[in-house]
C-alpha cells in the first residue's frame, strides 16, 4: 500500500497534528479560542516562516475534507425549522454585510488610485463571513443554540451564496467581455432553488427514506447515508458554482431531525476532531508574513479596518430591534473572513487581475478579522455562556460519559 | 483554499465512497461479508477494468490513513491483558503459520526453475496474514470477543512482524550483498521491545496521564490525545522498519483499558466507517485483471492453493488442543493476505528482483485469500455469531442508541 513518500506523509499528519492541538491547547489554557492557535501553528511552523512542517499536496486534500465536515457537523446542529424561524433577519443581515464591505473596499481602493478591476476583487474578497471560523469559535463557547448564533450562521450561508454570485459578476467584468446577465441569473436562480431545496424538500426526503435505511445491512447504515449525502452535495454545490462546504452544510441540515436518534453528531464530531485541525494549520500556512511591504501593511490596516467596521454596522443595524448586545453579538460574529476571500484571492492572482500585493493585503485581511472577532465573540459571549437549554447533542454526549 | 482540481477530488471522493457502500450493501444482503463488495468495487470500477473511477495520489493517501484507523480501531478492543493471555498460543500459530508458506512457496517455484531470488520473494509475500481484512471479516460478524479471533488478531500481529523480519532479510539476499546478520538482530530486538513496551508499559503511562488529559482545555481532549499517539506509534513503527499498521494497532492496545470510559471506540469507529473504505476500494483497484497469461493464472492457482491449505494446517495445528473447530478457525482466519503481501512484492519489483509475472502473481494470491477466507469464515461462524459476552463498546452504543 505505502509509497515511497508514506513515512513522509504520516510524519507530515503527525506534525500538523500534535503542532495545532498544542498550540490550541496553549491559547485554550490563556482563555483564547483554540482555533487561533491551530491557525497560528500554521503560520509559525509553515513554509513561510520556520518551515518546520511544508504541507504536502495530499495534507492539503486533507484539509479541504477537513473544511467539509467542519460545516456539515454545523449543519447537523441546524434544523431547518430554526433557520426558516430566523431566515428573514438572517437575510436582512446578509445582505446588509455584504453591499456595506463592497462599497467601503472598493471606494477606497478606487481613491488610492488602484487599478478598477484589482479593486473589484479586493472589495468582493470582503463580502464573505467565514461559516467555518464563526461555526467553530461559537461551538467552542457552547453558543450554538444562541439566537444570535442561529442569525450569524443563516447570514453567513446566505452571504457564502451572494459571494459566490459577486466573484461571478467580477470575473465576467474582469475577462473584459460583457457581463452575462443570464448566466448571473440563472446562477442566482440555481442557488437559491438548491437552498429552498434544501431547507423544505431535504428534510422530507430523509424521513421518506428512514424505514429502508434502518432494514440496510450494512453497519451503521444512517451514518454512511449522511456521509454519502454530505460528499454528494459537497460535489453538486460546486457543479451549480457554488463553494462545497455549502453543499455539505445543507447535507447536514437535512439530517439535522434525526441526528439524536441516529447518534450522528458526536459521530460527526470525531471525523471533525481529527481532520479540521489540518484546515486551520494550512489556512495558516499560506499566510507569508514576510512579503509584506510598508505600503502593503497601511493598505492591509485600512481595508481589515473598513472590513472589520462595514460588517459590525451594516450587521447590527437589521437586528436592533433584538437589543444592542445581541445586535453587536450579530455584526461581530459576521466579521471573520475565511476561506471564500482567499479563494477570490487566488482566483484573482491566477487570472492576473490583482497583484501579488493586493494579494497579500486580502490574507491579511482574512487573518486580521480571523484573529480579532473570536477574541471579541468570548467577550462578548462571557457572562451567559449557557444562556439557552442544551442542545440534543449535549444531553447525549452528558449522558453518555456518566454511563460509560 | 480549493486548487484547481479540488472539485475532480470531492467526485472522486464521492464515487470510491458511494460504489465501495453500494457493493458492499450488495453483498450484505447476498449474506457474503461486504469488504468483498468494498474491493471488488475497486476491481470493477478501477483502472485495470472499467476505468470508471482512476484514483488519485491523495486518495491514496487517504486509504493509507483508512488502514491506520482500521488497526487502530481493532486495537481499541484488544485489552492488553487478553493479548498476554492467548500470547504464546498466538506466538506458537505465528511462528507455524511463517514457516510452512514460506517453505511450501519457496519449494514449489524452485522445482518450477524460477530463479531463486524471484522465489524467495514470492514465498516471502506469502507469509504475512492481513490483519486488517481478518478484522474487518471477524468485526462484521461480531466475533471479535470469541478466543479463535484473539488467538487470529494476536498471531497476525505477530507474523506481520515476522514478515518485516523476513523483508529484511531476502532484502539483504537479493541485493547480493552478504546477509548483515547484526542488522537483523538489531530489526528483531527493535521490533520486540517496541511489542513489549506497548503491551506491558502503554498501559501503564496512559493510566498515568489520565488526570493530566482529564484536566486539558481542549474539547475532546482523550479523542485527541488518542488520535495523537495512533499518528505518533504509526511513524515510530515506520522509524524501525515496521509497518504503520503495527503501530496504529498498539496505540489502540494502549487506549483499550479507557475506550469505554472516554467514548473512544465508538468514536474511532466512526473515522473508521468514513476512511475504510478507501482503502478497500484501492487495493482492489490494484488488480490488473488483463494482464494475466495462462502460465501465470497456473502459478497463481498453485500459489493460492499452497497459500491457504499451509497457513489452515499450520496455525490449526498449535491449537488443536482447542478444539477442532476452534483450531480450524485460527487456521483460516490467518489465511488471507493483504497489505504486507503487497508491499514486499512491490519492493521485489521496484528492486527489479522480481518480475511483472510473480508480481501478478502475489497480487492474485493475495486477492484469492482474501476473497475466500472471508466467506469460510462466516460459514465458521455462522452457528455462534453472539456467544462472547458483549464488550463495553456493544454494551455502550446499545445504551446509546436506546437512549437517543
Amino acid at each position: 500500500m505505502p509509497h515511497a513518500s508514506a513515512d513522509t506523509f504520516l510524519l507530515e499528519l503527525f506534525a500538523i497534528f500534535v503542532w495545532a492541538k498544542v498550540f490550541g491547547e496553549v491559547f485554550e489554557q490563556l482563555s483564547l479560542p483554540g482555533v487561533l492557535g491551530e491557525i497560528l501553528a500554521g503560520v509559525f511552523l509553515g513554509p513561510h516562516a520556520t518551515r518546520l512542517v511544508v504541507p504536502s499536496e495530499s495534507v492539503g486534500s486533507l484539509a479541504e475534507i477537513g473544511a467539509i465536515f467542519l460545516l456539515f457537523t454545523v449543519g447537523l446542529e441546524t434544523r431547518p425549522m430554526e433557520l426558516i424561524r430566523v431566515g428573514r433577519t438572517s437575510l436582512r443581515v446578509a445582505v446588509a454585510g455584504v453591499v456595506a464591505p463592497f462599497v467601503l473596499g472598493f471606494g477606497y481602493l478606487t481613491l488610492r488610485g488602484e487599478p478598477s478591476h484589482e479593486s473589484i476583487f479586493v472589495a468582493a474578497a470582503m463580502i464573505a463571513t467565514s461559516v467555518g471560523i464563526t461555526a467553530r469559535v461559537l461551538s467552542d463557547l457552547d453558543a450554538l443554540n444562541t439566537r444570535a448564533a442561529k442569525i450569524i450562521l443563516g447570514a453567513a450561508v446566505f452571504d457564502d451564496i451572494l459571494g459566490m454570485v459577486v466573484l461571478t459578476v467580477v470575473t465576467g467584468v474582469a475577462t473584459g467581455g460583457k457581463v452575462h446577465w443570464l448566466h448571473i441569473g440563472v446562477l442566482i436562480a440555481e442557488a437559491l432553488s438548491f437552498a429552498f431545496f434544501m431547507i423544505f424538500i431535504g428534510p422530507r426526503i430523509v424521513r421518506g427514506m428512514r424505514p429502508g435505511v434502518e432494514r440496510m445491512s450494512t453497519h451503521d447504515a444512517p451514518l454512511i447515508l449522511a456521509l454519502a449525502i454530505c460528499l454528494g452535495l459537497s460535489v453538486a454545490a460546486t457543479k451549480i458554482g457554488m463553494a462545497a462546504i455549502i453543499g455539505a452544510f445543507f447535507a447536514g441540515l437535512v439530517f439535522a431531525d434525526y441526528a439524536p436518534e441516529w447518534g450522528l453528531a458526536p459521530r460527526a464530531h470525531a471525523i471533525n476532531e481529527f481532520l479540521a485541525p489540518f484546515f486551520f494549520f494550512i489556512m495558516g500556512s499560506r499566510l507569508d508574513l514576510a512579503m509584506f511591504s510598508r505600503s502593503v501593511l497601511i493598505d492591509a490596516a485600512v481595508i481589515s479596518g473598513l472590513a472589520i467596521i462595514s460588517k459590525v454596522v451594516a450587521c447590527a443595524l437589521p437586528v436592533l430591534n433584538e437589543g444592542p448586545k445581541s445586535a453587536l453579538r450579530v455584526g461581530v460574529g459576521m466579521t471573520p473572513r475565511g476561506e471564500v476571500a482567499l479563494i477570490v484571492a487566488l482566483i484573482g492572482l491566477q487570472m492576473n487581475v490583482i497583484s501579488q500585493q493586493a494579494y497579500a493585503v486580502v490574507i491579511i485581511m482574512t487573518a486580521v478579522t480571523t484573529l480579532i472577532s473570536p477574541l471579541a465573540l468570548r467577550y462578548l459571549f462571557r457572562d451567559e455562556p449557557h444562556d439557552a437549554p442544551p442542545s440534543p447533542v449535549d444531553t447525549e454526549e452528558v449522558q453518555r460519559s456518566s454511563l460509560g
